[in-house]
């Protein structure tokens, strides 16, 4: 027989070093959302293929891991020319799910509702530091409101939980940045390209901050747009200038383009949410933030730290995609914290003082100590627990040095051998 | 486009009161093995196939979700006759990817170590009430330690984790039946059997408390074995009575079928929990507990609730199985608490008060209200939330009733409409 020790590959093996560390930023994260009033649903691991095939997950489509037919489905299968031999596949994201969720469980649910989702996904990509093929998704979601409510609410959430969570090591300043997929629209259609295109324009725009204004002129040109439309469309993104409002930056839009209640939403969540964060946090409006997924109707966001190359929270309004699942109009808001990389972060420092918690006791029985003596100590041990201690009891080993070292390594202060 | 709102077979969505449940007791488990010393753990919910059907898992190998290949290596093995279209599987359990982790991080792991494993596994079972294909399960295992101290810590540490459940529920009587296999190899020697039979004729032993003794001997002779073999067998069986020590059950037994030392020894197990467990839980020596698995090699314990019909936990030891992954002698000893059955049991009751927490306060704006209003509104919200309430803030509903119906029912007491 033959066995493999290594997990699967791009998958994790998670030693209790690292545990303590996840657990103790789930805590946070639970916790604080908690006091918002979203509240955590699951949806199972695995999801119809059909669903996870359905154009709504773009690029993820193509990492999907398929779970394979079974028993006589799988033999008729196989017998067909390309049969379908996968019946499900395992989740790529958690907003596939929630969509299915709200459309199966939506009558019980209230008219406004709050999700937080916390679950693994699987995306067969190619594995690189820091990327996995299973990684932990945080998500809340707010379906049935349109209002700029929604907006407000998982913004300073969200901000809040990543304060929380990153100032324990010292790391307080971030920036929200802020973009709406309509005004995106609007200015694709100032410039004058065609509606069909806006995508294709939307991913060189997002490559800005890598390859410069001239460098997104050169690429639109590239791919064959008009010089006109092109001209007209980098005119608007050169001297950006830090802190531009959204009025300022769309002043050349009449209401032919956008309708001017979104550029006044933008601004009012932005003024709103400013007032309420902690010190560091900084809003912008972005109009060169993209967003990668299709499915965004409106306002898009984001979140980087200041020193590090990285977002660690996106998200937007996605008005018609929970629709689809169930036939009605669902206005749906939501916004991701990226669970790992907040791990990649803390995990460069010492973080072991802060994930600690009371005084840890460990009882070493030698081998030769008598049935009373293991009695005696697991009632002292009984006792020390009900008193919120923690304490662990084992035999002492051969090699007790190696053995103690271990238990200090892991938090044990008071280490005490037992021989009769 | 066919999308499925239903999730997939067998599997759950949960909703909001369900998760406040699962959470609460799962923060309780997590938090009592912790102060037992446990670490928790994790590995990732795929395994390589090969592992998963070494032979380790019994009947579980049969229900495994496959997962497919992908790319080049999938068209070669399409291309193949009877190609293995799997290179990963689901896991079924908990206990093979724990021997698998154990091989692969052993050298960072102290020599004896206390794993807390909470994770989701799959098994492509006959779906039917309380049993999923996707269930949590939460398992308990103590590797490095050949001694008694390792079954003492499992069973009074599961034994407390049950009883600060369920008393939460007035439930407090359950059973830890324990047992050796040791002891039920001993009997079958002792009867005749031979060897390669010891678990044709166990599995007939174990519906003992469902066919009786008469039964049993009938399915024996039915299965073709000896007369003698089986008549002196169920001698063994017959008027076991409630209380009946090990020692005294095992008293026909001489050196030659079992080192005095396995009875001595769990007479010691019993006698020991018994005096720390809390009132209500019996500790009973159940010459007739099998448990399914064939990777026991040493005590097998088993706990049922006296008023249900079902087990709510169950383990054993198996010291030759992690050995099989590192080619190196390694003691193991687990035991395995029945989470979704605990929340089956905790379902039958109203767990609304148990799980609530804190005071919960719901801000209701009007759509007419002005920017001005949503502020102010918002920062209110933040105050109430430094003080530890829960607060949500979301847009009035046409159908404000229906709204306030259901933030009511889900426990929010303080709910203000904001007109202006």
């Amino acid at each position: 027989m033959k066995f493999i020790a290594t997990p699967v590959k791009g998958m994790n093996d998670f030693l209790p070093e690292q545990m303590r560390l996840r657990e103790y930023v789930l805590k946070m994260i639970k916790e604080t959302y908690a006091s918002y009033g979203f509240d955590q649903i699951e949806t199972p691991a695995m999801e119809h293929i059909e669903n996870l095939t359905s154009d709504q997950g773009g690029e993820n489509e193509k990492l999907i891991f398929k779970v394979m037919k079974r028993g006589a489905e799988l033999a008729r299968a196989l017998e067909k020319e390309n049969g379908e031999l996968a019946d499900n596949g395992l989740r790529y994201d958690l907003t596939v799910p929630l969509s299915r969720y709200y459309a199966n469980n939506g009558n019980q649910l209230p008219p406004i509702f709050k999700a937080l989702q916390i679950g693994n996904v699987w995306r067969a990509d190619k594995p690189q530091k820091g990327r996995f093929r299973q990684f932990t998704q945080c998500d809340i979601d707010i379906l049935g409101d349109e209002s700029i409510v929604a907006e407000i609410e998982l913004i300073t959430a969200t901000t809040t939980v990543l304060h929380s969570i990153l100032s324990k090591v010292d790391i307080k300043d971030f920036t929200v940045h802020i973009n709406d997929r309509r005004i995106l629209k609007a200015m694709a259609a100032y410039a004058g390209f065609r509606e069909e295109d806006y995508n294709t324009v939307f991913i060189i725009l997002d490559k800005l901050d890598k390859i410069g204004i001239d460098g997104v002129k050169e690429a639109l040109l590239e791919d064959g747009f008009e010089e006109q439309a092109v001209e007209r469309y980098t005119q608007l993104y050169k001297n950006l200038g830090e802190g531009m409002s959204c009025k300022d930056f769309c002043e050349k839009l009449t209401e032919d383009f956008i309708d001017k209640n979104v550029i006044e939403g933008l601004d009012e969540i932005m003024n709103c949410c400013q007032s309420m964060v902690k010190e560091g946090v900084k809003l912008v409006f972005d109009p060169t933030l993209v967003r990668g997924m299709s499915y965004y109707t409106g306002t898009i966001f984001e979140i980087t730290l200041d020193n590090y190359n990285f977002s660690v929270a996106g998200g937007g309004r996605y008005d018609e995609m929970v629709g689809k699942f169930n036939n009605q109009k669902v206005c749906a808001c939501g916004f991701s914290l990226g669970f790992e990389r907040i791990i990649t972060i803390l995990s460069d420092f010492d973080t072991s003082a802060i994930t600690r918690t009371g005084e840890k006791t460990a009882f070493l029985i030698d081998r030769k100590a008598s049935y009373e003596t293991i009695g005696r100590t697991f009632k002292e041990a009984a006792e020390l627990r009900q008193n919120g201690n923690t304490v662990t009891v084992m035999p002492l080993k051969k090699n007790a040095r190696f053995q103690v070292e271990k238990l200090e390594s892991d938090g044990y202060t008071n280490i005490k051998k037992i021989y009769e």
